[in-house]
């Protein structure tokens, strides 16, 4: 069975998505999943960390339509991203490529077949008129080389996994979720057994919180305290028990952090 | 494969559109896809205008379901809704009909036959009780006359589009989306090329704003000036760049606009 | 056909909600629908409801999952809960039960075998990682007895009737909406006929509301007066037209109430 996902920051007031969708359906009948329509608003990079954060859960052959994309009416290229399991589809921005990384041998087509775009084509909404008819057509079977040419040029993101340095593990904030919690990208298997007796110095920049819990879950620290743990995603996440992380400490995706365990 | 679509003013915090979808479920294996359920609280004509923009994207012999029902409990008709290619289910007060018109030949049939509705009936929700099982009878292939007696007897509604009346285009506003942006029924093919240098005035009622320019997108204009561009629905749009155009002119849904070029 | 359906407190801005439909996709074909994502935060009580107002609705061998989690990471087990007609699969706090016993016969296993888990196993994510795929294996046909063994110690919930006692009739508020209005457990075959000359004296603890009026829609009674009415699950409503019936009266879910109609 076919599945095409659907990513966007189009919100689900207006019909934007549906039209997607309905694209897709006049052409396929592949099975339609929205992983998120509220990303925020042109936010490439949120949106990259949620197609990479979710497509690992999907099965071999999903097809994955990523639609956050500023540059929408500008020479922006659109891209069919190729990997060894799954396929993205959406604009030359690097929403596609962090997902596209995790499964290897990554070969990028540029969109440029007129044929598998609907016509007449608006300056504003290739999700709809070339992105979702390229999907589906790829659902299909269409071959990629028959949609679009190979490119080595296109915009590259990688969401690099945080290191032990040895003193001290490094990495950064990948993403603030709506509860203010910072997930970084230090990846459990780096850092020690969470403890409710282990705490931890975090610095950013000049600053520094010191005597930072690391605990299974919240209800091991006071409400307002501070707290490390693993999040479903098997990434350290930095939180205040109740309370907003990212307001409280100041920082937002992309900020370095290094932590030193005691 | 059949394919049945929904769209309400319900919101997604309750069941109500699950339950419809439970309704469809044990009738009909159709694929269940959502055009929007956050159409503002009874507002036919919003819900009009966004099935209107949804439903040509869809194949034929999709199934529309449309539940905006300030009316629900009153003596209005529940109405099968025949196209040429597509079919419409829901109340009698014009939400189907703008949409229903995009394909000609309209046959109307109101639904009168108890055997096709769930039971007991509640007075208030006849989107899970009537609409949803008749939409899944349909995509079973039970005969519209089995369901309902035909009718020329119903409320329509039909967006008429602007026109280019010699020295002025004359339309008016079919949406305010959640941006402010006012999505008029003047459609492309009777404006000029937006072009950076062009620009327009533009009139409602005894007011009117003159050197408006008619961009392709709103980068070409400063913060908070006005701007007309042409939309993803290939109809004019009249936007203020970062602000709210509704807002800023007082313009709502209907209210007639109409534009003289420099 | 088979169909897993969802319900949570995730919200739709993560991919939490996506990432339980790629597990699922990955093992089942099964048809995915959304019951709702937007339970109040670890409101078990309020998902327990939404569940049981929405599972009467879907077919039989319709396979829900649940996922309104605050004991997640503890010793609370993961269930499955199979019935005559239908089987929920969840955490063991009582968001599956009142559904469940809708449907009698109902048999409750622990899931124990780690052969059906997602791992490595999140200490905070069990709807992904436990949940997602034990629904899917049950699409998939795989004997409940492979997945866990039977169990008699389970949370229990039930949402029961409530009675006329003669001189009153008394139930309880299952259920605030958004509106604020106030769902009952009082069954409409223990009312009166609605009637607008009719109505009646709500009481609660200590208090009482007299001369509320009993009828078929809120239009009947003027703004900001409260009503009683007849939702479209057939059961007591107690409302203020244009109002917020929770607020004005200060009732919440597990308020008890009776009523003497006059």
């Amino acid at each position: 069975m076919n599945r095409i996902t659907f990513l966007s920051d189009f919100g689900t007031k207006g019909v934007y998505v549906a039209q997607m969708k309905g694209v897709v359906s006049s052409i396929s009948d592949a099975q339609l999943i929205d992983l998120s329509h509220e990303v925020s608003a042109q936010n490439v990079r949120e949106g990259a960390f949620l197609l990479w954060a979710a497509a690992p859960f999907f099965p071999a052959g999903t097809i994955h339509v990523g639609v956050v994309d500023p540059g929408v009416g500008t020479e922006r290229k659109g891209l069919i991203v190729t990997t060894k399991k799954q396929v993205f589809v959406g604009p030359d921005n690097g929403l596609l490529m962090p997902a596209a990384h995790l499964f290897g041998d990554v070969v990028v087509y540029e969109i440029t077949n007129p044929r598998y775009m609907i016509h007449p084509l608006s300056r504003t909404f290739h999700g709809r008129d070339i992105f979702a008819p390229v999907a589906a057509y790829i659902a299909r079977g269409v071959p990629f080389a028959e949609m679009g040419s190979k490119t080595s040029h296109f915009v590259d993101l990688r969401f690099p996994l945080g290191e032990n340095q040895g003193d001290r593990i490094v990495g950064k904030v990948l993403y603030v979720d709506r509860f203010g919690n910072l997930v970084t990208n230090i990846p459990q298997d780096i850092l020690p057994q969470v403890d409710v007796g282990k705490t931890m110095t975090l610095f950013s920049g000049d600053r520094r919180w010191e005597q930072v819990r690391f605990v299974s879950s919240y209800g091991f620290v006071k409400p307002g305290e501070l707290l490390g743990t693993v999040g479903s995603s098997h990434f350290l996440e930095i939180s205040v028990n109740q309370g907003d992380a990212s307001k409280n400490l100041g920082l937002l995706p992309d900020a370095e952090v290094s932590i030193i365990f005691s």
